[in-house]
This record gives structure tokens, C-alpha cells and sequence, in this order.
């Protein structure tokens, strides 16, 4: 493994404040926050001593292969994460309506099956490096069991704050990876993880702002996204990439793979970055229509939890600024299409992953730019979705009339 | 994408017996097969045309970069299938009590999530090139879904016959791809295929005969397992690998696919293959504890229903003889342990996944010959299993005292 060529914090507010690289500042920037707003710290690196070799690699699995642009990872702990598939879905740009290229990054095939393992590779090899006991984070998803699984395999606990919202699946989830999972009140997990970061030195891998600054180090990971996208593309940038988004740590990780290669000469130009959030809420497409570095917005009802939050963070408004991109807002009905669309496309996804193809559909209706080559992320499977296993089906017997009759009626197949 | 350089379709009961390419022959040999044992057929290729620049490829996803030795693919119907990590876990080696090197071929990290992508591309291709209008398969679980899926992508209908054992889960998983999925009395499902295979011409894509033979072309999709080993070990072979085994076709596929190589005088020696079946069925097991070609065993009851058959077939056999492999057996309480120890070193399997994890110590505890480097087939992941969703866990508030004291009695944290 190369060594990491991070070299400090930086705060997201004011550029020229930096913070020494450990330990991870948690409640985000220490200077230039106000009540108003919270800002977060990114890492920056020594940029002058990157080999451009490193962008000519493929695109296998195993994110230490870019261990000069990210912050110091644990050695062993990768399992594979990254190395994900770019997969051709001509029918899903027609079905968008788009003239061009149409791909999705699948990034349920990730070692816990979702883009959250990018992002903790970084945070628990943080914590590792901090000398932290364990990692506890609030988490009704991915997040969460994502952290439990490089805590088990750093060999370091990790306690795991779901809700009563949480879907039961994920519990099992998280438990397979021996995490001491605990159920809070939604209004009090939050504070559950102060008291037991305080009160045990544990890190914290989920947000402990009011806006969301999250951890540091782990937007970070996501940058490789961009990194295999122009290998996986021959070389090429998309020209859109399409993001579902909650806080927007994702967002802002994609965004600045491509500053990045951009600023060491390795592309021109970069694609535009659109993000997809649940229109019952979206507090980025709120703050950019306010002309406000973060927002919040009622917690409206969506069926999108893993992308369903009130709060914005300052990462998100970043993002789109660097990459002249835009907000879109994709209602539950439209994830749902997008949804049925892409799983005829062969790829079956949870419902706020749909976000990013209703986000593409969404943005040509709306005559918004959408250049290509153009790339939907997805980030995790329909296993995570709370209407897993309520899906009734006909029961047939081996007799033709009522298999004909079964098909017909339920699934229009006329056989 | 290269030609395919398949020839013909040869009987695995005489070899000197071929067949046509096309149409694929999925009753068995009809010349070699009788009442007691019914003989599969395997795909024969034009070796002498094989550069032997494929097996010096990165090991990428999209199983095409193999086309050579697979059967005729359908162009554009890949979406990133193989190309799974080879995760170090040193912890389980230990685990095992073995002095050496294990690793888990993660086949979770497929566009379906496990490792019957490799089959379906195989079968599904097969299907279209044979002019078949649909596809049809008996499935309980991976199977039938990731039929469902690339029969989605290829534009065929898929119907999937699941039964009332079937996880709730799986049916929203098929269901997913836009297949019609019906639920069927175990006892009739294969029967409702042959109905609906006779009356209209859909292409079964799982077994069709009393012992196991299935569809000649999947098992091919398995040998790219070997051929990625190879590469991802730095172009050693394994010393031995661990499989989990319920017909046995995964099992043929990795020997053969390594088996070819030594033909190609890629490599010298090839790995031995062991096959890992539940303790309460076995019939691989118990046909080469009798002796003969292929076994039937009781249905006893287990847990790991994805490789619970009762009916052995003649690949497996092949696939130990071919690599002086051998059986072993495990319990389902062996599996649980080794799900357990595995999900600690951050892969968290479906039970049945975790017999080659379990079989590997039931191997060492044996005294049984286990080389190294060792590799343990993971197949799937916990989403699949039955007990998904109903796990409890502890309900807390932002209170010190409770957090302590759920933490201590519930999972033995003490903070």
C-alpha cells in the first residue's frame, strides 16, 4: 500500500484555517461555525507528489489502490470495497427520454452492498489511527452496517444507534457483524451518541452538528468514484452524473474526485453534478433557492428513508458549486418508475437509490443541461427497502388452465 | 467482445458423444442416461485457438472478457458479473486452526448478489440464441431472481415457480425484475415447468431430470471463478477450495475452469475442490462414501435452504475426481458458527454461504489434506435467510444508566 499524501484538515468555511491531520474533528469547523451554520472540514493533500500513474490503474476492487489521495487507511482492513460496475442501460435513456449514453454505477456491489463502504474504509481506519476504543454511530441503514462491518473486521466495536423506523432487515444486518445495536427515540439517538463518545472515547461516524458536517475523512472515499468512472469511461469524464442525496457527503466526494484530477491536469473539464433528493423534503434544493449556504425543511412523509432527511449541510451546497450542477427533486411516485424501469434494465434497487434515474428523467422533462456520457449512481440493493417480503403471489398447481389463468391475471402474460 | 470458440455439447457420461451446439439439451444425455442415472452435458471448445494472453487480464467485472471459453454470450446482456474480491481473513484462518492463508472469494458482490450471475448470463444468452420466447425456472431463493434479472435485461419474460418455503424476501427480489413469479406445492413445481416449458416453448434454466443435470451452458459461467483466482493470487492456483454444494455445479465449474488451464499448460497443477453440504442431506457425500455415479438421500430438515437437495447429480462427482478432492459435511449449528466468525472479519453470509467457511475447519478438525493458499467460496449474503427481520434488540434514551446496563446484559460491552 502507498502511503497517504494527506496532510491536514481544512475547514469547508474559510480555506485558510487548517487543522492538524489527527484526530478527526467530529463537531465540524472549530472557527468558522455560528449557530447559523455549521461547516465542515475536508482533507487536503500534497498534491505535487501525486504520480499521474495512478489514474492510468484499473478499476479493480480494493480502495488502497488510491491510498495517495486518500487519508491514512488501516493496512488489512480494505475487503474489496470500490471496483464497482459501470453498466450500459441503453433502454433506461430511453426510457428518460435522452438522446445518448445512459449508465449506472452500481454500487450495491460493495462488501456490505452499498457506497457506504468507501466511505468507511476512511472513518474507521480514522479511528484506528486516533486511538479510539470503538466507533458508534446513529444509523436506520446502510450507514450504520457498513460501520459495523470494518469495526468487526479493525477488530474494535461498534455500537449502533437505529430507530423504531428502522427497517428489521437492517437490524439483522448490523447484528451479523457482532455490532451492540441499541433502539432510540429518533428525537434522542443523537444525544445517545455524544453521551457515549463522551463518556467512553468512542468515534463518532455519524454527524454530531445541527447542519450536517459528518466525519472528515469519510467523505473522502467517495472520491474514487470519479476515479474509476474515467478509467471504466476509456479515459473519459461523464458529462452528468446523477447522485441521490441526503446529506450530500457522496455528492460532494464525486464532485471533488473530479476537482481533483482536474487541478492535477489529468482532465480539462469536469461533468456537471445533479442532486436527486425526495421532493417531500430536500433542504439542498431549498438552500440553493434561498441563496443560503444550508437549510432545513419540514420533515414531510416519504418512503425514501435512506435519503429522507430535513437537515442540509454545507458539503451538498459545495458540491454543486464546484461543478456548476444542479438540484433536482424526485417525488416517491417518480423513484418508484424509476425503480420499476431500472429493474427491467436487469438491476433491482432500494427506493431512494432510484433517485439518481427519476432525478435523470426529472431533469430532461425540466429542459435542464444534461450532457453525456451520463451516469446514474446507484447506491444499494431493494433488500433494504421496508416493503421487502410483503409481496403476496398466485399459488398455482401443475395444471395448465390455472397457470394460464395466474399469468394472465396477475401479470398480464398471455401464455 | 471475442468469438466464442465452443464447438458442441458432450456427454459427461461418454465422452466421445457430441452434440450440437444449439439447441441447448437440457434433459441430460439422451444417450448415455438411464432410469438410475441420468448424465449432464458440459460444453466442448476449440483449445488449440486459445490465446493464452485471456489469462494474463486484471480480473475485472463482465464475464465477456472470457469469451473464449464460455458458451455464445449475448452481446450487451453482461452488467459486471465476476470480478468478485479475494478478501484476506487471516482471523478465520486461525479460527480454523490452520497455519496459513485464507480467503474469501466474496460472490455476494455480483449484479444479483451472488454467484448465479455467472450461470444466468450463460443460460440467458443460450436462451436468445436458441429463438426461445421466454425463460422459466424453479427457484427458491439467488437462482430464480438472477434468472429473473438477466432475462429482464435480455427483454424475455422469466417465470419463476417459487414455493411456499420460499423467503418472503425472494419473491419481492424476483419480483423486482418484472418476473411472474408463482407459488407452487413443492412436489409439482418441476412438473408446472415441463408445462409450461412443452405448451410454449420457454427455455427451463434449472433442472429437468430426477437426478440433477440442469442446463449444459451455466455451469460454464462458473470456470471464470478459477480463472480470476489465478489472477488475483499473482498467478498462483489455490492449494484448496472450499465450495458450498448443492447440485454441484459451482463445484464442476471451478475444477473444470482450472482444469482447462492446466490443459492450456497455463498452470502445472490444479487445486483440490471440496465439496461442503449440509450434514442432514449430503448425496455427493454419501455417493462417493457407496461408491456410485449419483445418491439420493432423506430430506432431513436444515436451514441452509439454498444447497438443501436431497438429490445428488453427476458434475459434483466429476468435480472431485477430476481435482482428487473430497467431501465434507457440516452441521447447520458448524454453519452458524462459522456465519458468525465470518461476519467478524466483515462479511456477513447467508447460511448456506458459510458451509465452505464451516467446512474448512470440519476439514482441518478431519485431519483431512487442506494446502494452502486456501480459498472458501462465499456465495451470498444474509439477506437471503429466513431468519431476516427477527432479530429484537434493546430500546433506549439519551440515558446513561440504560445505555450501560442494555450494553452489558444484552451483548457483554461494558462501557
Amino acid at each position: 500500500m502507498q502511503e497517504s499524501l494527506a496532510v491536514a484538515q481544512r475547514s469547508m468555511g474559510d480555506p485558510d484555517k487548517t487543522f492538524p491531520l489527527f484526530p478527526p474533528i467530529v463537531d465540524g469547523c472549530p472557527e468558522t461555525s455560528t449557530d447559523e451554520v455549521q461547516y465542515p472540514l475536508e482533507i487536503t493533500y500534497d498534491y505535487e507528489q501525486v504520480s499521474h500513474q495512478m489514474f492510468a490503474q484499473e478499476s479493480l476492487p480494493g480502495l488502497e489502490r488510491w491510498s495517495p489521495l486518500l487519508p491514512p487507511l488501516l493496512d488489512g482492513l480494505s475487503m474489496g470495497e470500490g471496483g464497482t460496475p459501470l453498466v450500459p442501460t441503453p433502454r433506461l435513456a430511453n426510457w428518460a427520454g435522452l438522446d445518448g449514453e445512459v449508465f449506472i454505477k452500481d454500487e450495491s456491489q460493495n462488501p456490505t452492498w452499498s457506497h457506504k463502504d468507501r466511505l468507511n474504509l476512511c472513518t474507521v481506519s480514522a479511528a484506528i489511527h486516533a486511538g479510539a476504543p470503538g466507533v458508534v454511530v446513529a444509523s436506520s441503514g446502510n450507514h450504520g452496517a457498513s460501520a459495523a462491518a470494518y469495526a468487526a473486521r479493525a477488530g474494535i466495536p461498534c455500537i449502533m444507534l437505529a430507530s423504531a423506523e428502522s427497517p428489521k432487515a437492517i437490524i439483522s444486518f448490523a447484528l451479523g457483524y457482532g455490532a451492540a445495536v441499541l433502539s432510540a427515540p429518533s428525537t434522542e439517538r443523537w444525544a445517545a451518541v455524544r453521551l457515549i463518545r463522551e463518556r467512553f472515547g468512542y468515534q463518532p461516524v455519524s454527524n454530531q452538528t445541527t447542519f450536517h458536517t459528518g466525519h472528515p475523512f469519510g467523505t473522502e472515499g467517495y472520491k474514487t468514484i470519479a476515479w474509476e468512472l474515467y478509467r471504466q469511461l476509456g479515459n473519459r469524464i461523464p458529462g452528468t452524473v446523477f447522485v441521490p442525496t441526503g446529506y450530500g457527503e457522496m455528492l460532494m466526494g464525486v464532485a471533488k474526485g473530479f476537482v481533483e484530477m482536474r487541478l492535477l491536469g489529468i482532465v480539462d473539464s469536469i461533468p456537471k453534478i445533479v442532486s436527486c433528493e425526495p421532493s417531500a423534503r430536500g433542504p439542498l434544493a431549498d438552500a440553493i433557492r434561498r441563496g443560503r449556504p444550508v437549510s432545513t425543511v419540514d420533515a414531510n412523509p416519504t418512503d425514501a428513508y435512506a435519503i429522507a432527511t430535513a437537515i442540509g449541510g454545507f458539503r451538498g451546497r459545495a458540491a454543486l458549486e464546484w461543478t456548476d450542477g444542479y438540484p433536482v427533486l424526485v417525488s416517491d411516485e417518480e423513484m418508484q418508475e424509476a425503480r420499476v424501469a431500472t429493474g427491467k434494465s436487469g438491476i433491482w434497487q432500494e427506493l431512494s437509490s432510484a433517485s439518481s434515474v427519476a432525478g435523470l428523467r426529472r431533469a430532461v422533462l425540466d429542459g435542464e443541461p444534461v450532457a453525456g456520457p451520463v451516469v446514474c449512481i446507484s447506491t444499494s440493493s431493494g433488500f433494504k427497502d421496508r416493503d421487502l417480503g410483503t409481496h403476496e403471489v398466485p399459488f398455482v398447481t401443475a395444471d395448465w388452465t390455472g397457470i394460464q389463468s395466474a399469468l394472465a391475471e396477475t401479470y398480464g402474460v398471455s401464455i
